[in-house]
């Protein structure tokens, strides 16, 4: 029989290539994507192009409101994302967000009786976010197998970080041979509402230079030519 | 210097005594409650009065619609709240709640810079809900302090479930010493839009239970006087 399993799917390059991978294993995939109040909703319609051409069973947006909180320039009008690579955690860092995307599919899961999530992490990203370290995908993994109807009943989850440890251009190469399209991807972080990226953001550079380590065509539509390749 | 704390308020017996501890405690109180499509808005109306009477610094009400998960009493609209005590974990769980609750608390907490979070879960909860259990509250502890910027930087951060080993009863009592107005607050899954509660069902049988084996007055508004007393 086939599994259930929750994909989180922002839109992006990484989170498509996970929905790629679980079903590629064989998952039978429902997509989650969070609207969390962030700037760039061409991300949310690329995750709705992605669901439907990797043959997501569901795709659900939730929307949740964070921008009450503030404190990242994702979700906070008075700071501006940056234009420049930074150091240490960058400003763009929403507060618990993984914790919340990830409990968001927790309750998913639950209800769908799923006991696979899938979570596109990277080795990439976890050099600034703590919420993208292995030791926190475990440490979540754990509270979650307490915190479900599912796991009182002894039917443990599992959550699948299949990028975390890989490069940008390691990620791209899994996901052209599963024949992701990226073209229908949006990383960038003030993306157009045709979705055209702005080749100027931490996320422009990385996604451009991963094209360029990876020897392999950017289908990605900018507004102006990353100068990082 | 005072501390920042964020607490939990769902508009209930349970969390204005928590508040009321908090507050006791000498925390600046940030109260947050969740509107995650539960049936009975009485009960943020409830948050509200109970956070100004309490002298919470802020109230925030972040929405979140959990509807289309479905899955609990309380947030789907085709499983009837049971008028009659049942058995095991009762349809009136909300997949993950107190995880996706936790985790919206840990995302203003950081921006706050509060390292104190506090949450009104207690024993009698637990024998049905699995994330009621003081194995859970430990476990989302410790994920916290792998994910976020404080935690990198060394700061722990702390769960508090102040009530978790204590009967109804002894809540009361606690909240009666402390002075909370426990007419002012909603325990009812199917309360009127004028806060008045059903006496029916499970919550209301055992606030109802509480208060009289508190040998304490009930204060409380019923359309239908509970059979528990």
């Amino acid at each position: 029989m086939m599994k259930n399993a929750v994909v989180l799917l922002s839109g992006g390059l990484d989170s498509a290539t996970v929905l790629a991978m679980a079903r590629a294993q064989g998952f039978i995939c429902y997509a989650l994507s969070v609207d969390y109040g962030q700037r760039h909703h061409a991300e949310l319609a690329a995750a709705q192009r992605v669901a439907q051409v990797l043959e997501a069973r569901e795709h659900r947006v939730v929307k949740i409101d964070l921008t009450g909180f503030g404190g990242s320039a994702l979700t906070d009008n008075n700071i501006a994302v940056p234009q420049q690579p930074s150091e240490g955690i960058p400003v763009t860092y929403v507060p618990a967000r993984n914790t919340i995307m990830l409990s968001l599919a927790l309750a998913w899961a639950e209800v769908l009786q799923a006991r696979d999530i899938f979570i596109g992490v990277n080795a990439v990203d976890y050099s600034g976010y703590p919420d993208c370290r292995p030791e926190y995908i475990g440490a979540f993994e754990r509270m979650a197998n307490l915190a479900t109807r599912d796991a009182v009943e002894g039917h443990p989850l599992a959550i699948h970080a299949p990028l975390l440890h890989l490069s940008k251009a390691e990620i791209i190469r899994h996901g052209n041979a599963l024949g992701v399209d990226y073209a229908q991807t949006v990383s960038c972080y003030q993306a157009d509402d045709q979705g055209r990226a702005c080749g100027l953001c931490d996320s422009c550079r990385l996604r451009s230079a991963g094209f360029a380590s990876a020897g392999a065509d950017d289908p990605t539509r900018y507004r102006a030519k990353p100068d990082s390749r």
